[in-house]
């Protein structure tokens, strides 16, 4: 019989004791769980960029995989701890948002406000749901379980606003949505609206007062210390510089403006 | 038949071969070992801060695990390698203080020094022994080796003073003994000690300048970039700050103070 | 029957997708796999740094293990994804001298580049090979696909110099190789190196301006802040300072001198 598996994904970092405890309280109850940490390093309390390593991650998993992400702010509040059953996976977390890309990459079947007691820790503390909520509920869940039994359905989730692209004046306006550990900047422009927009049309790209010209294959291609774009392997476009680091050259953070251009000519006469 | 679990608490971090030397020994000698790091974060050579985290991690795990701990700046030297046999769980590492809130909160029924060469690597080196007796020890262990086979008993385990928080002049004295990723400031004053100390009295906290009446709930509580106290999930009195960072907004370090005073009034009167 | 080991070293760091992303293609794939890491903190493109931690952490695992090592900087470019099968292990990952120290510890039985496409994932992007084909060839590999069926055989690697020490002058001259997580100096200089170049006379070690006499047997030796040399866990001459940090104190970098002389007295009369 296969293992079931519960990745982690948190903003607790790997120095602290708050990963092992959530882990040591899943393995109290189901031994038999594989174990795969997504990531810790979130920044402390950035919803959007859990949402986004989550969204980028979950879909390479078997299916049947739980996903437990717990990037929680408002933790001991009103926001709700949540499962979502979707067609492949399994999410558990709070209702703060954090789901807001898989909503929208998967269909959603069920979702679950997480309010049976009995799958709960026996002392709920108002500061660590990681341990005393989700952990043991996702243990429970790995044991068969049914999601209706560990709370009781509800028919809408919180969800962020993520804008995607838009068109405004005759440009393909997007943002950086994350910088990776290579400095490498990652839009909200994906291949297919990309092409969408350029029609064939040669196009520019300028990001941080820079104006690159087409699209490379891979990261070796381009010169060292030159900027070039391409489509990374989620499918969005990027900015990355050989043996350089695109962030730093160019100062960007996240939410910094991208845009594409096919009427460069026209504007550069400006 | 359920895998033995071993848990990794060391200051190796996570850039170097030393973790995955430990796994791979372990591994190779019993390959059915569920390994699962707590932290290996520790900052160099502190031990205070490894029996902290250790501390508040073990308990959530199985019965039986074995938690491996290697803070060792006295690797090699005089310090003993030990296994501690409690009522729940087994300990091993050097005997330098890693394991003194251990021997408070966990019924020690063993101590044994790890002297049995036949379990160790067979040429040890003198400057890691996590690689070289611990692991391999640890998975012996694992397999059903019994303690007694592993080494001699002794009596005794050197243990560091941490003080627990003080009554003088009217004030319940503690200090910061931890700061976590976010930031928050934990204390070594626990809630019977608070409860005990107030007596149902209005109370303020003062810490870094700041003075804090009463306490909250949750991290969700207070305003933005207001310092709140609360217990956490620990059971220790710790100061956070909604959307902040309680570190560096108090400009804290480890073994700073924090004080609880009844008689606000008459101080604030001085 | 044992379950396969694949172990995991890359320079992914461990905040993004890209870890996770792997793991979970490889458990689709052979959901029994064991996965290890081993660092995912080498210094971003830094091949050289990838090699010093492979070669040091890859024997300790049982036979049959298979190490997947990705710093690739040159992924989708012409550079060969390789398997080497040597007399014990399996090593996977990019041609571009990841494997150097390898070959010259290990017997390589087979080289064979990966091109068979049938083990790759169906779209292989140009700028993740880690995802998809490192970890579905290795998947297969661990289920018991022969290594000639992943690809066909070549008959040599890329392989970078690594300049093990050499003697000019009357003097054994090498260089810092790696910097650990306490600021440790590990040299180039093997034990049996040294041995043979000084033949039983005494000999100063020259390091950042400092002069150090003789070896120490471990860390715990010297007095506070006083660099000593010694032979650490993996063979090679080392510099260290108790309760310190040598990488601060004498302020090295890689690839900065260290050399050794026996002639001491006559060079301190220059």
């Amino acid at each position: 019989m296969k293992k079931p598996i519960i990745t982690l994904l948190t903003d607790f970092g790997t120095k602290d004791h708050y990963v092992a405890s959530m882990k040591g309280v899943i393995l109290s109850i189901n031994p038999r769980c594989l174990l795969i940490d997504i990531t810790h390093q979130v920044s402390p309390h950035d919803i959007r960029e859990g949402a986004f390593i989550l969204s980028n991650a979950y879909s390479h998993f078997p299916k049947g995989t739980i996903h437990l992400a717990v990037v929680d702010p408002g933790v001991g509040g009103a926001r709700r701890p949540l499962l979502l059953v979707t067609q492949n996976y399994f999410f558990m977390g709070p209702d703060n948002g954090l789901f807001t890309m898989i909503s929208r990459k998967e269909r959603v079947d069920q979702i679950i406000a997480l309010d049976k007691k009995k799958y709960h820790h026996p002392e709920v503390s108002t500061t660590f749901h990681g341990r005393d909520i989700f952990a043991p509920v996702a243990a429970h869940l790995s044991m068969g379980v049914k999601p209706n039994v560990l709370g009781h359905k509800i028919d809408s989730l919180f969800c962020l606003g993520f804008e995607g692209p838009f068109v405004k004046e005759g440009k393909l306006l997007g943002e950086i949505v994350h910088i990776d550990t290579f400095g490498n900047l990652v839009s909200n422009i994906d291949e297919g609206g990309h092409i969408r927009f350029i029609q064939g049309r040669p196009f520019v790209i300028r990001v941080g007062g820079e104006i690159i010209r087409g699209l490379k294959k891979g990261y070796w291609e381009g010169k060292k210390d030159e900027p070039i774009a391409l489509f990374g392997s989620g499918g969005f476009l990027e900015i990355s510089v050989k043996e350089g680091n695109a962030q730093k050259m160019l100062k960007m953070k996240r939410g910094d403006p991208i845009w594409i251009s096919t009427k460069f000519q026209a504007s550069s006469s400006k």
